[in-house]
Parts: structure tokens; sequence; C-alpha cells
């Protein structure tokens, strides 16, 4: 316990050299300037949604490679087709390119939000303490985190866990404007989140819960290959799903292989809300399908011989295709892309395989 | 979703005929002066523990009943052998004695604390606001309780779950003091609690928390009979794990019969640390058998029988003797004493049992 608090007062390592910082846009990166003190020691992996002959400016100083749709095509070959194009799920080749351990992903409506004292919040040093201290799933502890500055595990804590578990996500949240579904931000539309709770916790083992990919960073070598943000956008029937779709996915494995997720610290500032009109369209089917979705994630169980995170994916992707296409044939396609993707991740992240990305544009 | 943003600001009922105050002590309630703004309306239950003939002086004003160890013996004849003796786990018999659908229960060494504005907090209030509010123990939000003023649902949660659970128990935090064991006494005899997190939350169905009983809230008809604080005390081989216990078995009941557990707000300010050489005598076996007893209430299985809470506590009875008697023959006894304790509720609380109860000194 002596030393919980003391690794929790020992500075935060910067992790320069281990951790992207991954960005899917469809407009000029100007919302990179708010950031600069936080993000410029940072290399940031670039994901240029849309039209790719347009050009996305990204302010100076900033060390960066950008991939657009003509990028990803002939890095993927006929594998891209899991990618999601029109859509900002198109991230998650961000996190199949990165070479580094961590990554941080965020929106470009994402501004630095301010803590309760008036100072700026470096969201990105929150996230690293969060990545780089223990979970503890199996049991609930009534002061949060237990590693924090300040704070313990409370009597009646067995002691045997107290070690925790490694974490593998850590999930930020947003101030000013809420991430609702649309037919919550259509009732409520002058909503906006203004309180600031000082905690982080772990989401206990056996419970889902929603993952927004606005404000989020994992461990890519723990969780990464599980990291898949889904088939969205342009073609397909449904959108705003992406990161939901991945943090199931990314929870039931966590669970399986005995790793830690992370929420509540730290805020960023969430600029502006979507349009509810477009979003109910992009949600609609949504709103039935998760209702079938969330069961049939509560009760997915992965045989113990699943012990990589790609079998573990794997052996869901067989579960959706067998249970969930009967829902919708959308499904079936799902599950095939999940397969899709887990291939270009090995092929990828190979040895040898990094000749391959040296073209994208920096 | 409009509806739980209004109910949020609607006032909050003084429920000042539903609930009951229960606090176990061996001295003078002199620390009701600094709650009288909050507890005066209500009706108080002192549980008077140690030696009987000590006379408790209970400050001008209050309306109230105590009773002694006499009193106890006196009502539950030979049953009296299931409330604890010299242990504040004698509390629990102000829950049996009680008429009212509420109870808070609060040590008496815990005073008014502030929130961040230095406003006093109503910690009873907040435990009423907490109790009438559902809870959300089958998907985790990741704005906390959805049905508070300026929090929803976020986007991703099942909208066929937004109804929520009936709110069983409220388990509110402790500001100075934190409740620590033994062990994290001794080595961090200088800790405080200084992080007020402005949240409540529901524990997730299927995860277990330690509930102290320092500051506790609960529905008494929802799940009163599973609220045993134990065999502590004078006479037991264990102390300090009455609250812990109870906590166990309520939240295996809670998630078998689809009721909710909240826990944070509110917070008291605690005053005083326990001996932690005193505490370590306590807890010496519990830190090893806390060991089995935790797997053996995480894989707890109530058939669907059980219906009732009597039904569900007898259930669990039978399978500590049956697998925590091996443990420490402590176990057997107190698997007797649950029920006991089971037969002497009901005998309480049957119809036309008030008569009984008529001499409690007031």
């Amino acid at each position: 316990m002596a030393s919980a608090g003391a690794s929790a007062i020992a500075p935060t390592p910067l992790l320069k050299d281990e951790l992207d910082i991954v960005i899917p846009t469809i407009r000029n990166l100007d919302f990179l300037e708010m950031w600069r003190p936080f993000f410029q020691p940072y290399h940031l992996i670039i994901v240029q949604d849309g039209d790719p002959s347009k050009v996305i400016k990204v302010p100076e100083g900033f060390d960066y490679e950008l991939y657009n749709r003509n990028d990803i095509n002939r890095i993927l070959g006929p594998k891209a087709s899991c990618i999601s194009f029109k859509d900002s799920a198109c991230r998650c080749f961000g996190y199949m390119v990165s070479k580094k351990k961590y990554i941080y992903t965020i929106d470009d409506d994402c501004f630095v939000a301010k803590d309760p004292s008036g100072k700026s919040i470096n969201a990105l040093e929150q996230h690293i303490k969060n990545l780089l201290c223990p979970s503890t799933p199996h049991f609930f502890n009534t002061l949060y985190d237990p590693y924090r500055e300040g704070a313990d595990f409370v009597r009646g804590y067995p002691f045997s866990l107290r070690e925790g578990a490694k974490t593998a996500v850590s999930h930020g949240l947003w101030l000013n404007i809420p991430d609702y579904d649309a037919p919550t931000q259509l009732v409520k539309p002058r909503e906006r989140n203004t309180r600031y709770v000082d905690m982080v916790l772990t989401i206990p083992k056996g419970t889902l819960f929603p993952m927004c990919g606005m404000n989020l960073a994992f461990d890519r070598e723990l969780i990464g290959p599980a990291m898949y943000f889904g088939l969205m956008g342009d073609g397909q029937p449904i959108g705003r799903y992406d990161d939901m779709w991945a943090g199931w996915c990314v929870k039931v494995i966590c669970d399986h292989l005995g790793l830690g997720v992370k929420t509540g610290l730290p805020y960023i500032w969430h600029s502006k809300a979507s349009n509810p009109f477009v979003n109910l369209k992009k949600e609609y089917k949504g709103i039935f399908w998760q209702e079938e979705i969330i069961p049939f994630f509560q009760s997915a169980v992965l045989p113990k011989e699943c012990t990589s995170v790609q079998q573990c994916y794997l052996e869901l992707s067989k579960q959706v295709k067998e249970k969930l296409s009967k829902v919708d044939p959308y499904f079936d396609k799902l599950a095939d892309a999940m397969v899709t993707w887990i291939d270009a991740w090995d092929e990828l992240n190979a040895e040898g395989a990094s000749a391959k990305l040296s073209n994208g544009k920096a």
C-alpha cells in the first residue's frame, strides 16, 4: 500500500517514443493549436476521411503522418474493405499502422477543458497515468482508484486482489456537450455537462459500458487487435455505433484475458453537438439492434484456449456470425470484416512489414 | 428522459414518517447537536451497546426510543443470541424493531461534512434521493447516475434498460478519516480523504463491494431481512466484518432479486480513526478468511424459487454452512445465527407483533 501511494506521486512518464495520437478528420486541424503544449512532443497519425484530393492543413511544428483513402486502399489492397469510409470509424486504420505501444485518439472538435480550479487539463497525461496504473476489475473499491494519491483500498478489500490487473483501456469523458444519442439530443437540446467528477474507476469484470471514441487511450500491445471500429458510414446501414461496437468487443475480451478498463478522468471540452436529425438517421437501426447486441455480448463466453487478442477476436467474429446474422444480414458482413481486420492487422504488424507503410505522407 | 431530468429537479421528499435513524452507541449522543437541523424531524432508534446500567444522554428535542442489552434480551428471548454484544454490529437490532420503510444508520463519530463550496451536506437528504431514484445495475453509464439533474443515459445505452431497477441500498462515503483496515491504517497513519467526488453510481450486477455501515441507508421493505450484521465482538473470534458480511449477503441477494445498490454521495465527516492495534486484533482472522469468503459470494447462486429476501437469506445461510464451515467452525455458528435472525425478524414483523416492542425506553 505504501508503494501504491508512492507510485501515484511519482511524475508521469511522457512516453514520447511509445505513444501515437490518432486523429480522424475531414478538415484542417486548427484544433491542434490549443493542444500544442500537450501534443507537440508526440507523433500524430492523421486518418483523412472523405475526398482524398482535399488537402488537410496541419499546424506547423507537429510531427505527423497522414493517410487518405487512396493510401488506405494502396496499403491494404482488397482488405481495405474493412476500413469504413465517410465515417470517423476510419480512425482504426491509424491503430493498425502505428508501431507504438500506446494510442491516444481524439476527435477534432474536442478542446482543452479546465478543471474546477481553472487549470487546463492535460488529458494525455491523465490517460498515461491511467494506463500505467493497474486496474481493479474483480472487486469494487468504494474510494475508486486505489492507486491514486490520497486513496487506497478500503477495509474489506481482499488483500490477494490488491496487485490489480494490467490496464488496457483508459476511457476519458467530456465537459460541455455530452455524448448523447439522437433521441436524447432531440429531447434535451440545451443540456450541457458541467459536472467535473474527480475520479477514475475500473469498470468491473462482467459489466459492459458504452465506450466513446472521442477521448480514448489504450495499450495497443495488450488490446490493439480488438479495437476495430466496424463497418459504418458509406454503403453501410448504420453509423455512430463504431466505438460502441469496439467497446463491447474490447470489454468482453479484456474480461476474458484478465485486463482492466478504466473510465472517468480526464475530461476534454467537447465543443459542438452533431446534428440530431442526421444522427437519428445514422442511429436508427442501431437503436433496435442494440437491444439484441447487448444480451449477445453479455452472454458471450470465450473458450479458455483463446489466449491472444487475435484468437479471442476471431472467436467473437464466429459468434457474431452465428448469433447476430439473424438480426440483420449486416452482421454477416460485419463478422467477415472482423476477420479481414485481423488479417490486415497481422500482415501490417508482422516482422519486416514496415516497408509497406513508408509511403504515408509526412 | 425528459422525465428523468424533471424528477431530479423536484424537491426531495422528507419521508418524515417513513424513515428511522438507527444509531449504535456506548456514550452520550452529543454528536447529534451538529445533526439537529437535519435529523430532528426523524425518529431515532438508539441501540445501546455494552453496560446496560449506563445512562446514555440524548440531546433535548429528539424523538427516540432506546434499547440496551436487557431490552434486547427481553424482547428476543433466546433469539437474542443472534445480536452481537460489545460491537457496533448490535445496530441491526434497530433495523429489526423499526416499523418504517427506510433506515438510515450512522456512527456516533460521524459529523456533518461540507461540500467544496463550503455548504453543510444534508447526508440524509442525499440518501433519500438515492433511494427514491432507480438504479442501473445491468449496464454501466459513463456519466454515472443518469437520473441526476444535468445527466442522462449516454449514446449506446440500451433503451430497454432505461427504466432502471428499484434501489435497495444507498452507501455513503466519508471525508477526513477513510475506512481503512488495520494494516493500511498502520502503514498510512496520516492519510486523510480530502477528495470530494461529486457522484453517485450503481454498483453493477455481479460485482461485490466493501459495504461500510458508518453512513448507510436502505429500503427496509426491499432488503431489510438481509441486513444482518453477523456475530462480532464479545465471545466471537472476529470484529469489524459486520458491515462487510451484511454487504456481501445484501449484494448477492439484490443481484438475484434485480435490486440496485448505489454508492458515492453523500459524504459525512469521519472524525476519529479507531486504534489500528485494537483493529488488527479484531480483523486478524478476517484478513485470512475473506480470501475464501469473497470467492464464495462471487460464485454463490440462488435458485430462482427464492423470491423473497427471507428465502434468499435462508438459502444463503445453508450455503454458508455447507461451504464456509470448513474454513472455521465460526461459520457454522454464523450460519445458525443467520437462521435465528430471520426467525426473530419474522416474529417481530408479524401482524400484531408491535405490543412486544412497546417497552423500548423513550
